[in-house]
């Protein structure tokens, strides 16, 4: 019996199938072409889903689509989406595709399917209560809770990028100020970055883009600090420092055994690492408590949403049909 | 079938015992005298079990006891208690008490026990998700997921006042910097109060506790801001304020349907209008879930710990028996 993953992203989808054991078997990418709209968008999902249902001939059981925002309705209709256009607000994704496809369809926020993807199958196995922080183009979050995703009241627990980590800070894509995902995600550090170069410090970020700023990311500022590189080494400091802050709180509230780092920024070791350490420098609440909370990177990472969601749509169609 | 719920305060032990509706039939109160040391207040808490057990002639089934600090190695190890002499640390007391009691002792942290007794008898039956907030000399708080009282890895999950909201601020019982618990607590509302007054600013709480500064506590912060007092006000919007940053947080990481204020401070309902006020205002995050955030008094107060950790010891035992 099989799964299929899709992760709807603002530039791609990303899809894949699995088996029961979490086996990736098919994996397949196609540009999203938001700016065509919702209903275009929706036709080439369940284009990918016909094709891996058909073309491969595979008993499918249930499908999992990841949504960069927030649903509403019990996680069936489109709340807000904030890197698309407006007219995905109100759609009923999850009906809208039933009906398409014939195929039990599950929606889930992207970050929360990426939590519940590395506590089935990766580097979470181990682990009852952990955060998961997804630190891209934005910050996202997942949290389990004895085993269980955290859901809460709508659906929207998890949002651990829009802790407000600075008082007064600048305006973030949600409507409030001073987010963490304002100041810890990769375009916050590009931005940071560019400000360095704009303002003449000797950086050899400067020379990695060849002095074109729009080539400026957090792996540039991530090569730079490994390089010694004074400046970049003082932008992946501050971005550890608010993380450290959200962190820091989060474990006061939720006591979790390990944090799980994804996204892309994640990939840099060194912003890893100087946040262990200043966790662990710290005179945090309970020494005893904080002392073992676990500091690692997620297993997946391209395709790490699409395996997420195909894992939810599996445990969400097991409890339907055991129901 | 009866149980007992004794609540561990540094000044008082409260004790109560209820039947399986929730009802109270008896209620008990004496010194703890922590100053005689763990055995002593040990033996006084036996003393209130066998009176309860002998004297009433009660079928009692189980036990539940309030610890104001941490526990360890399941919730039956003391690991700290900040307001009482050092030799709790350690003390096992779940095993002590089940061997003098000879009855199923089961202990959570206070606030936490509170939190559920609101979900089990009191003012959250109706929530599945909510934050119970105890403002109090400190400020303790326990989580309520999905209908479950949340307990993290370690079982010391729900420190609401231990989210850092101060960079570099006052140092805190905990060994941390700025935790909430040291900027919106009474005592902290009491220090401020006392400032104005020294610093010769007119302000009507000076009268009010004719001149005795020992007498300002948060109850004279709110009777003269209830009468229009400038600095009392400032006072409490300051504690709401800072309450605010912390309530936000936890809302974007929990997504719940209701914030349920308890303790001797949370009985101001100037300060609850305030925060309540504060949180419309707030452009938050997903103004649809925001705006669905009740804001409600806890049903319990003075015996609040007890009836909780009553209702907690019913439901655990309740749990064991169906294993």
């Amino acid at each position: 019996m099989y799964y299929i993953g899709i992760d709807l992203g603002g530039t791609n989808i990303k899809a894949i199938t699995i088996d029961e054991s979490g086996t990736i078997l098919h994996e397949k990418q196609t540009a999203t072409e938001a700016q065509f709209g919702s209903e275009h968008v929706i036709l080439k999902i369940n284009n990918i889903i016909q094709e891996f249902h058909t073309s491969f001939d595979m008993d499918v059981q249930a499908v999992g689509i990841t949504v960069p925002g927030v649903l509403g309705e019990n996680n069936s209709v489109v709340e807000l989406m904030p890197n698309f256009p407006d007219q995905w607000r109100g759609v009923p994704l999850k009906r809208k595709l039933e009906r398409l496809t014939d195929l039990p369809i599950y929606l889930l926020n992207d970050a929360r399917a990426a939590a519940y993807g590395e506590k089935m199958f990766g580097a979470a196995q181990d682990f009852l209560d952990f955060i998961y922080i997804a630190i891209g183009t934005g910050v996202g979050g997942g949290i389990m809770c004895n085993g269980e995703l955290l859901l809460g009241s709508r659906g929207v627990a998890g949002e651990f990028g829009h802790q407000v980590v600075v008082v007064d800070g600048l305006k973030c894509g949600c409507g409030n100020k001073g987010c963490l995902e304002t100041v810890a995600s990769g375009p916050a550090m590009a931005t940071a970055a560019i400000r360095y170069i704009l303002q003449g410090n000797p950086t050899m970020m400067r020379d990695l883009v060849h002095h074109d700023l729009n080539s400026v990311t957090s792996v540039i500022v991530n090569e730079a600090a490994l390089q010694g590189d004074i400046p970049a080494m003082e932008i992946l400091e501050n971005t550890a420092t608010h993380l450290i802050t959200a962190i820091r709180n989060s474990i006061a509230l939720l006591n979790p055994e390990a944090i799980v780092f994804g996204g892309g920024v994640a990939e840099s070791k060194m912003l890893l690492e100087l946040i262990k350490k200043k966790l662990t420098e710290e005179e945090i609440l309970f020494p005893e408590s904080l002392g073992s909370v676990k500091i690692i990177k997620s297993k997946f990472d391209y395709f790490a949403g699409a395996i997420g969601i195909a894992a939810w749509a599996k445990g969400r169609f097991a409890a339907y049909k055991a129901n």
